[in-house]
């Protein structure tokens, strides 16, 4: 198999780097160029010093479409539109978008959560990558919808590392502040419900339920953390065989049968489950991290499934553990 | 104001360690002994060796009780009744308990939680400490329940720091592990939630809803933070205000008209709240340091109060901040 | 005794946090008023949110310089000279710097290190506070210079916690970057080294020796954390001596006979010594709070010794232990 | 090429997990068994529970000899001997060994620092792998020591991440204790300094200057920081230059011409090194991953120098990088 022709569109950020990170060791990938208005004509080892001795490319500011087979677009939420707008791409390119510009499915996108759209995705050339809250979310709820089984208000809380936001400057990102600290944001109103809502209604289009969302800063820097329960009148056994019939060509989402914790999913392209049934709920929890299955991992687990590729290429990562 | 003579019993842990860091300089207790079987003969800087410079005091395996006007237990749970049982103190020697086996108020010991029990404490003798998870739930909660504003489940989580877990050894507290890391323990089925209802009995002994408690090992050593909600039928504004006079005479206890954060609360004996309403549920934040509100402080807190002294004596502590 | 009429300028920043802590329970000391330009007729718990409960102080962008007497500066270094010119206060208000700015001891100020200067700063009305790492360092050395020990290089690791860099937002204090990381800056060039020697002087105006020093930056947000040796032809016993007879009359600053770790000084204005004699070096770890001892402690504990205060006041505080 | 059949003695704790993480996806091994006495029969991911998805193997406690053409030992420091005696080999399987037993090349190990010792380990059956200090520290200086350019005491700082020490607990892993803690130990007589003695000795056998070691036990997991300097006369330029040159093969050491931080060698194979001239001394940092330069990753590169391959097969890991 010749190597895809592939660019990055917004490089010198947090998910523009895992891109880089993973896709110079992606056995059938070619990285044309990595675009960065801001760090132009610098060496990407510049902005990603950690990839000294993997990598002599350079940023450039210059958008080519000719020739490009796949492009990830990691640009700021918002401006996809008019970046693709000015740089319309050939109608055959395969195009992954970063952003939550997207994710209502508008302009031909695909909603690229593999373990729901797998067939989508097979035939998109444009896709549109999860949220990372919504991705540890979705998984965990997913066959429940599916099944039917709720019916009254889900109640979630998640624990979001740093990176999530972003590499720009933040009081709530300062590490004098962050450290040792915890505090909620966005509650029952984050932007990722909406997203949520949509694939539950696509599973279960008579789904309304609430999903009641409080999501937390956490004191790491990878990961995101979800704890999902709601009334439930099946045994526990019932529910763990649900979802391991419903994963089970899932390439990495893996139902527990012990304990988890989130490290186990930090630095891996995994979503890591665990179900329990207690006082009457059934609780899911999940753990994925949120710059890999949470963004750039999943981003390329899309690309291997839109150009056939088995879900595993250039993803067998080794977790943090520690 | 002559000085009472006051006991540590299990002055080696945690909890002792924080009793003995604030009764040091407070002004109106002098330390008459400290006891600790496994640290017998060692100055008191051997386990605590911030406190260099600060006290010469040596560990006893002696307990004396003659004497002695104030003693504080903190021994590991369910050994406090054989300690008293071999360890018969005088009538009059006032007994704060930072252990659980009395907090069901059995052998006339009075539940310290000074929010609540204000006037009690102010006549006890025996004085059971609250738990930290449940002062943080209970002043979360208290005004809402003694409004009769609860008629659906609370759903609560809340996520504590490392020192709940104590000074022993464990694969949970394990740097390696722990740093960076997220997990969930004794789903719904915490054993501080008995001594909530308890409390939630006894401001409204018609309550009778379900306490969904979702306890998490947090990523920090020193802090609890509670998201309580429920759903709620009167406005914010409402709510601030009943919670406000609710408080009105509380000394440590504050609610915040801004966001608030775990380390404001870390340090000090303070429970700072924070009040919204969102969605047609009512939600209360509390953040207090699980050592001090949660512990020690709030133990010498019902010193004060039992011994007539203003609440804050030996308690205006400055917080960590960052 | 009255209380003395202080005022701080520069109050929203970390070190002037500091200050309001510790001075809203300073029994000697009433805040006249909060200065800073950003904050302006916003509540100081605007800024400072742990503070709520304890003051309803609210900042202010007058410069009152009438009945004032004593004011401390928190403004950025390279601030302080053309404030004073433009608000000055009268002669006998004392001035308690916290910049950088007359370190050198220019236009009348004292260099505030109590344990080598404490006449000067009892009679002093201008005070230059010292920075950070040089209180650690200079704590760690004095003996040895005053006895003349110090013939060849000495060699200096020191590490600081994010406070050291301020409030202000910046790449190395972002969380993302700074969690579970390490680096090195300034290396042997740190602007505090010159504040230093000139200690190091005034102790052995003989001395000539380099001081070779390697800041790093630390995975925490509080605390100073130095290892300083030097060929040293005595022995530990000797030198322990030594430092016990020349800190013995100091309020803060101890020598531990046991190894010491940096947690015990942090949120205390202690600086806790350990010595160690080893391969024909002798070898001195020093461990401070860097806005305490290293800033807005030592600051007050300047201004007890300048009024004729014990030390002590208002600085018995609760170290964070864990 | 057909696979290795490869066994790990030792595979329930830290080193034996990431030679787990790696070896599962190594293209040319095939893991025969993992040995473990305490796990026996359960599956690995009871220990290791991020492998989740990625293997089914379970422990085993039999060793079996026959067949094995390479083994890791990951056993406690002392224990490899007598493992080995008890259960020999034959004489043609590769044993490497993670442990200092045989770090003194006795019983015909070869020393296995593959920048020094390339052509030893590509002819060796029995490899003794460098300890996590002795290798940061021995790449730090290997150019300097082959060029004869230390004529003087070395100065070295270096801080260690808490999994060096192991899964076992200990009062000074404990996260309640580490955690935002800095601390020194074994001052100037650790035990790696033997090895790299031993290796500057090979590098210029006249070399005969003290190392004098510093070690911190850092508030991070992973990763070792070290800084070294000794008295230079030559250029920054030509220092560089030389580090170049003596590294211009290595496959995973790296000068970058940047500052470096630590956390762009955590989670990697590599050590990234970063060269400095001030004060007439010659500065230089290295920064690796503790559990993989310094345990396994280089274990595992010694693996493939000894059966041919290339020394990246197996370990192109994605940094952690945030």
């Amino acid at each position: 198999m010749t190597k895809i022709k592939t660019a990055i569109i917004g490089g010198a950020g947090y998910t523009g780097g895992e891109l880089l990170r993973l896709l110079i060791h992606h056995p059938h990938v070619e990285i044309a160029y990595v675009h960065s208005n801001s760090q132009k004509d610098k060496p990407i080892t510049h902005s990603h010093p950690d990839l000294i001795g993997e990598t002599e490319l350079v940023f450039t500011d210059i958008v080519q479409t000719e020739g490009i087979q796949a492009v990830f677009l990691a640009l700021p939420h918002g401006e996809t539109k008019s970046f693709l707008d000015k740089n319309p791409f050939a109608e055959d390119t395969l195009i992954i978008d970063l952003s939550a510009d997207f994710r209502d499915k508008s302009h031909g996108f695909v909603y690229g959560l593999p373990e729901i759209n797998l067939e989508a995705i097979q035939n998109a050339n444009k896709i549109a990558n999860p949220g990372c809250f919504a991705t540890g979310i979705q998984l965990a709820l997913a066959p429940s919808i599916a099944k039917g089984w709720v019916k009254d208000a889900i109640h979630v809380s998640g624990i979001t590392g740093s990176t999530g936001a972003g590499k720009k400057l933040a009081d709530t990102s300062h590490f004098s502040y962050r450290t040792g600290n915890f505090s909620v944001y966005k509650l029952f109103t984050h932007q990722h419900l909406k997203e949520i809502k949509q694939t539950f209604k696509q599973l279960d289009p008579s789904f309304n339920q609430e999903v009641l969302f409080v999501p937390y800063r956490g004191n790491f820097t990878r990961g995101i953390w979800i704890t999902a329960y709601f009334p439930f009148e099946g045994s526990e056994e019932e529910a763990v065989k649900a979802y391991q019939e419903f994963y089970k060509d899932a390439a990495f989402t893996f139902i527990s049968s012990q304990d988890i914790d989130l490290k186990q999913a930090v630095n891996t392209n995994k979503c890591i489950l665990h179900i329990q049934k207690e006082a009457g709920m059934l609780i899911i929890y999940s753990a994925i991290d949120n710059l890999l299955k949470g963004a750039s991992g999943q981003a390329i687990q899309n690309l291997n499934i839109a150009i056939g590729l088995p879900q595993h290429t250039g993803l067998q990562l080794k977790s943090i553990a520690f």
